[in-house]
């Protein structure tokens, strides 16, 4: 492929931009502009059989342990009404489901309660301020779906997101919101992460600070976990938990219990077509030939991108305001899941596993970093994302829609030198001038892209998209034959960021770092040590 | 170095963490958890003489046509009072820093009186929103800055920035707003970018829809721009037009007229103490040798990373919440001036330059893509940033700080696998599960990291940091021989967007299409005419 370009694969094939598309759920799926073939597909199609993929879907379907490493069934798709034999049967999938259906319906009726008001916080009023405290998956996706559709917001509820240890995040927040009307959702798995408890403590602290105090606490917290107890001990009262299922991973959990702030934040309705339009995605996955099947087609040319084009990263692009946090939500999902280098039997990786994935909402990097999209030395893979139905004013959609065909096109086709070197004489430039500038003017194309259509920009489309991401990751994961569902790699840092902090907080004495710890972060300790105790120079 | 690992490199030199630091204008820089010694810095520095570093520096202050494409010079340093001989002299540096101190005298002037309500809207009120409209450098510059220093802001005025095109950006804004105490500040060196346009027309409409029209509208509206004719014929009053001089690139004009938000939100003190910290940098970049010179540190040291070690993307890491645009203000800056392929005198180049620029804030990436950086396959360039006094509350600041130093530990130190084992066993795990699970439990190690510290979080260090940014990317740049202040590139998918337009907006007949473009760009045009058409099925 490397003597082959883009162009010539178009030329050879009047039909390849409808051949190399394929579409389900609302989603239309462009991989045309990718420097494969049939053969290539062929390729990673009995590549994806010799890893066993098609057993691998049922098994996860199946709710066996495809989580080795933590002894775990991955049944997110339960949440969605999928998995197993449907309601009633005794597999794992189906135990899941019922569970799922639960916890679902408990969502739901409070979600409803609070939204219209019928619960209330400790002075008899309705809230007004939803503060979600949580971080990684609790924090991206629901983050991610809120923002996506302020046409559902209530006219009086505001929903929040407070992620990050740094104070000045959860102060900005509240700067916003009155403590008699406003409830913290403290959401946390483990219900030990420890941003999310300090903020929890924070907010505690302004409520009583304001006179809200003893059994009226309870009034202003949910806790959403997999540890009830723990919860419970930090003194959230027991009709305000509610569970995740230790089969949820915190990066596949938006549709769980987790996305209560989704079902406060924009009504259960909406909330109920999301999790609809995953369903469906689902099936698409389960039930559809590989050949038109989308989440196997976008995980395979990612694996033909990183094991044989060592694309090193991909390029989100949404051409769609509201959904700006997708890239961030995205660098969860698939980062945390693929950026690993051991088997699931515990041998070394000896080829690239996941990439770098970063982003932002076109057209707005087009005026930063498209430059080197377009006119850097490697290439990338890159997403571009926009949706059929205009989702904003229509003059306004079909800019952003003509820019985000242009930038693939662009891409794609270049500028030869001589073209450039023909534009800068006809603007007048001289030949001298115009030979000086024509290598500059000049963009080297030949560089892929994919397009994604989304009908229509609304709850289902979101659900079926974000349930498309999840499988493409679970299919490199079968691939690579690594477990896309454990993290241990961030373990490390915890235990490290606790010791740290004892020496940062004088808990213990810097003698322990000269024992243990390199001369970096002595001196780097040395520095914020002065800080901390006295005066600096000005 | 493929076979020493940074452990070696610290236990063979005790004093490494220090001897490979440099500070200077309040940043400390620490970049000795890296693959590098006095023989690679040797080397370096030989490459920076052969590429006259030096003399180029001085070239850029000097006000030399350092951006030979465009021929222009790239005098943002006389924006902070720095370049040529000081006032008074006839250098184009001189004559720049005149200018500049003339634009700057009236964007002061003008920020107070705003500030201080003394010019009123047109029903005579004090302004409460100010939207600047603007993308890429007029927007990203002063976003990250304004959303840094909240303590500045005035207790009645908000500031808000609409960059994207697509009009639910600017809807969600002027919610917030109320028309007659509503400026725009529409920021557009050329005053013909199609998204900033598009939005000042939309603000023009929603301010004639509440009555104010006709001579009234002037009081709303403020242009930034380098092209006053257009900006005039657009209908912005003579004397709200602010320069800005071609002389400076935009993604280097937060300290030109283009930075008045910044001004108007702040107050022109912390813009004086921002100009002032960058000035510092500059003097200390011009006049620094090369062993102690910051900019020229980092600047090689990514050549070093980029041409010999292989990082593909730089992760950008402060662990500061106000600093969360920063990641997204280094994309622009990095990745469109080091993005390029041609030398300055038109060769094409035959290494790799710039990176994928991309992060977040610290600590919330730890719960997402911390993973890959950990466990992943491939090494990237890390920068943590963390400041030395709190700045936000003391506990979440020594939070922030200890997991800042903890990741950077934990990427060089790593987990052996028999310490993994060793640990499982002490958890008490059977032989057979903790053989299971060590190699996931492990963590590579070796991999580099630069921790920044700043001393304070105020205008004047983050002035400092900036140029100190700035002048990195020009150091690569001149090893590389590429011009860093041109961006040809993104010319293309302008061109071909606004051909696109014509055929979604119908003014042209898709024949252009079939003649012209690629059948997967046809492809896409059809679903989106569908879209536009006719009913869809749901």
């Amino acid at each position: 492929m490397d003597t082959t370009t883009l162009i010539d694969l178009f030329a050879a094939n009047p039909d390849r931009g409808s051949q190399y598309s394929a579409s389900a759920c609302g989603l239309y799926f462009d991989y045309s502009k990718d420097h494969l073939t049939e053969q290539t597909l062929d390729y990673l199609f009995k590549l994806a059989d010799a890893a066993q993929l098609k057993p691998a879907i049922q098994k996860m379907f199946n709710g066996e342990l495809v989580n080795n490493t933590e002894g775990r069934a991955a049944l997110h798709v339960a949440l969605r009404g999928g998995g197993g034999g449907g309601g009633g049967g005794v597999s794992a999938a189906s135990k899941a489901g019922q569970k799922a259906n639960q916890h679902l319906k408990k969502v739901v009726q409070f979600a409803t309660q609070i939204r219209q008001g019928q619960i209330k916080s400790s002075t008899a009023k309705p809230f007004r301020n939803i503060v979600n405290l949580g971080i990684g998956g609790s924090d991206l996706g629901p983050r991610l779906v809120v923002s996506a559709f302020p046409e559902h917001y209530h006219t009086t509820l505001q929903t929040h997101f407070v992620a990050n240890i740094d104070s000045d995040a959860l102060t900005a927040t509240l700067k916003q919101c009155t403590p008699d009307t406003t409830l913290f959702i403290v959401s946390s798995k483990s219900f030990s992460t420890l941003e999310t408890l300090n903020n929890a403590d924070r907010a505690n602290t302004w409520l009583r600070q304001a006179g809200i105090e003893g059994q009226l606490l309870d009034r202003h917290f949910v806790g959403i976990t997999g540890h009830r107890d723990a919860a419970t001990q930090w003194g959230i009262a027991q009709d305000r938990i509610f569970t995740v299922e230790d089969w949820v991973g915190g990066r596949f959990s938006l549709w769980s219990s987790i996305g209560l702030p989704i079902a406060i934040a924009l009504g259960t309705e909406p909330f109920q077509q999301l999790l609809e339009g995953a369903r469906e995605m689902d099936e698409h996955f389960r039930y559809t030939p590989f050949e038109a099947n989308l989440p196997v087609l976008h995980g395979l040319q990612a694996i033909w991108h990183i094991n044989f084009r060592n694309y090193k990263s991909r390029a989100v692009l949404p051409y769609v305001h509201r959904l700006g946090q997708l890239p961030a939500y995205l660098q969860q999902l698939m980062m945390e899941s693929l950026g690993k280098t051991t088997t699931k039997e515990g041998a070394a990786v000896d080829f690239s596993t996941g990439q770098i994935i970063w982003g932002s909402e076109g057209t707005n990097g087009q005026h930063s970093f498209h430059q080197l999209l377009l006119q850097g030395t490697d290439r990338q893979s890159i997403e571009f994302i926009a949706t059929r139905s205009a989702h904003c004013e229509a003059g306004s959609h079909r800019h952003l829609n003509s820019h985000c065909l242009a930038q693939s096109r662009a891409l794609m086709e270049g500028k030869s030198q001589a073209l450039a070197y023909e534009e800068l004489l006809a603007e007048g430039a001289s030949p001298d001038e115009a030979d000086r500038l024509a290598a500059h003017k000049s963009v080297p194309g030949n560089r892929p892209s994919n397009t994604l259509l989304l009908d229509d920009l609304t709850p289902r489309c979101l659900g079926a998209l974000l349930a498309f991401y999840e499988h493409s990751v679970y299919v490199q994961s079968v691939i690579w034959n690594i477990n896309a569902f454990d993290q241990w790699g961030v373990e490390l840092g915890k235990e490290m960021g606790n010791e740290l902090f004892l020496l940062l907080n004088k808990t213990e004495t810097m003698s322990v770092a000269h024992e243990q710890m390199d001369s970096s972060t002595r001196s780097l300790l040395g520095c914020l040590h002065n800080s901390i105790d006295g005066p600096r120079e000005s």
